[in-house]
């Protein structure tokens, strides 16, 4: 199979393993570089991530215009994908999700800190986007590039970004890692929210502990995603 | 198919929807106006949502009674619906719910908000409907046209109106829309209570925000929709 | 069929029920009084409620001794269910149960109030047996008569009561429900710390309320009843 | 069958029970001591604990050395295992998980201790490895012999262990036992977090009540393993 289609596979099991580990419900995405064309990346037309097939991607460039003419309706904020892209060469994928654990962490004033080792890579913190600051009252959608480039001024080069109102962005290297840090980003945040309902001291990661441990995921993300593209993947 | 087929089909399906979503359990209902007959409405007989078939719906005229000679046992509430679409022309579509996140803040003194956009159609507020106030002592149901047009007095133009002790109802100006709303009333539940047990500051959506991204959802609203259908609506 | 025949079904159909709904896990049981045979009921032998078949049901007599020469291991806590009998002849029914929900009411100071309709069967309260005042240190386990009198003591009138540091029982004149108010008491309390944690001002029911809900509850048990018996009870 | 093909056995269906009862998702491990080989224990090789079959299984020594020439990828922290059964000839399994109810225990200061009688085999108290104390900044995990030996050190004679920032671990006679402490530990870090943010008084298990309980359980553990074996275990 050429580099392509293998991209374009794991992009359909992302988009599946989400929506099955609740990640992602009816909206959502997840995107990722394309491996042979310099400056585009790819993401599903306007689709629910749990029906999402191969046919279904659209090739955008980073102004986040289709390509090769293809008219089907794409995603109101492909602009996230487009501007963090642009920004940030190292990022290959990126995911964008409402989960739920996460979303109270957008609106609160308490930060998302790394509490164990899995969310090691919120060890530089998970700075909050507030679209009022520079476009005053929205729809909260990330609507143009001038939008997405805020965020990804925001997310800087971080590994998430809470989104205040809406939701957030995970980024990584590769798919399984950007899909990783989309699910333990909400466990994290599920976790923290126990500890500091449970009213004792919180002890959070040191940076350091949180680096390491990132390092080290590298050497074992291989085991989740094996397992999520067994359970959720399309079997054909 | 004519108009009316479609209807219950869809009908049928918001019941199965929003049982396969926990919205709804043994109890709570989900209508819609009758698209052919001025001052009717289409509701299933007495059963489980998840248990709702096409020969299961009973049109009611808007004094809740049922027509064409139909006998079978009707929902208690059913004038929930009836003095609402009497009251709200503009409304298509009712869901009334007890959904496990909603309740607490029907008993509270801490009014439900919308904590994202998804949950903008809250913007203007969900008000408490406290049954005390002009039945006294009741089993709580709405069992009458005069109870039924209290509920409705308390929603006003609301999209959502709590019920204390007993849920919620929702509306739309279809059935997608007050199933959508059902739906993220409940996970707005459980954000804002997460967010509120953080602790810290909570930053609500402003009323603008809110009424931008309802506003919004009318074009997006299908894609959750054609997910919730191809999950949950009966295959044949 | 016989009447017996039917009791047996629904007492199997309980059994998978109340697993089914995760109200019972691998501990935990549901009794009937025997329709046919006074001073006596039927409980399942020492085995998880998901695997219960009609052949795993033994009678018991109120002391809690098999009869019919039944020499299967019997559960050790069929005490609870023998002593209620002797003490309550208006229960039918009994569901002994861990449910996750309701074991933090039964270990705090805080008590279990209902705070909708559905659970206005804890009107009259849910008291608290503390097993200490009377056995003193113990394996929390009731054991023998002389444990299930005092518990049984405890419920007195009512329709549930708390086991400290152990559990829950819910009486019935009906299996369905028995097992109505072993799911629900699990809900209320699922509600009721959603309401407190919100740290608003709390309403419950007040106690005519919830009498005269459980009274309407008569008319509409079956409506769960059948959606549970269709998606949990064993199809042969 | 031999014993070690049924050790083998129950040790697969370990694994596919905690994944079952999402005690383990990607990560975490199960392991048991080899009942033919002095000195040795099985353990999967490096797999996600839902995907493990018979011939993933790995005889270590207690140097925690792969045996027999088997050259596949280990578990990095398989030390856990060797040092605990070198330390404790009693323990005949141990689990290893990062189940999220326990977590939060293991970054507070507030220490999880049993609310009811099934969590007994925490009455000894559940200690907290702090790892930065003998190895300051890591990647949290334990890799080497030292680290688990000082893990062991901690445990002393409790049943379960808490580590800080990373997971808990929990050892039994058996590994049906070793399974039941695991699933009930979180279960029990669920029922005591509720209890404490409910806000009133919340009394624990004394002592003698956990001790006498623990004892209990060896009588009725078979009960929640045969349900769990029949729901999760491979069907060949």
């Amino acid at each position: 199979m050429s580099t392509l289609t293998n991209v374009v596979d794991d992009l359909v099991a992302a988009n599946r393993i989400l929506a099955g580990l609740d990640v992602l419900d009816g909206f959502g995405h997840v995107s990722v570089r394309h491996p042979e064309r310099a400056g585009c990346y790819l993401l599903s037309r306007s689709l629910a991530p749990e029906l999402v097939s191969r046919d279904d991607i659209i090739t955008f460039d980073l102004e986040s215009n289709a390509q090769d003419g293809d008219t089907r309706t794409p995603y109101l904020e492909r602009f996230i994908h487009g501007e963090i892209y642009a920004q940030r060469p190292d990022v290959q994928s990126i995911v964008h999700s409402h989960a739920a654990t996460v979303v109270p962490f957008a609106a609160s004033s308490v930060r998302l800190r790394p509490i164990y080792h899995m969310s090691g890579f919120l060890r530089t913190g998970a700075p909050v986007f507030e679209i009022r600051e520079k476009s005053g009252m929205t729809d909260m959608l990330i609507r143009n590039k001038a939008q997405g480039a805020a965020l990804a001024e925001t997310l800087g080069d971080k590994s998430a970004v809470l989104m205040r109102g809406h939701g957030y962005c995970t980024v990584g290297g590769s798919i399984p890692e950007s899909v990783f840090r989309a699910y333990y980003a909400q466990v994290n945040a599920e976790l923290q929210h126990r500890a500091i309902t449970l009213g004792g001291e919180v002890t959070y990661l040191e940076d350091e502990e949180a680096r390491l441990y990132d390092e080290t995921n590298r050497s074992v993300i291989g085991r989740p995603w094996g397992l999520w593209k067994t359970k959720f993947a399309p079997k054909d």
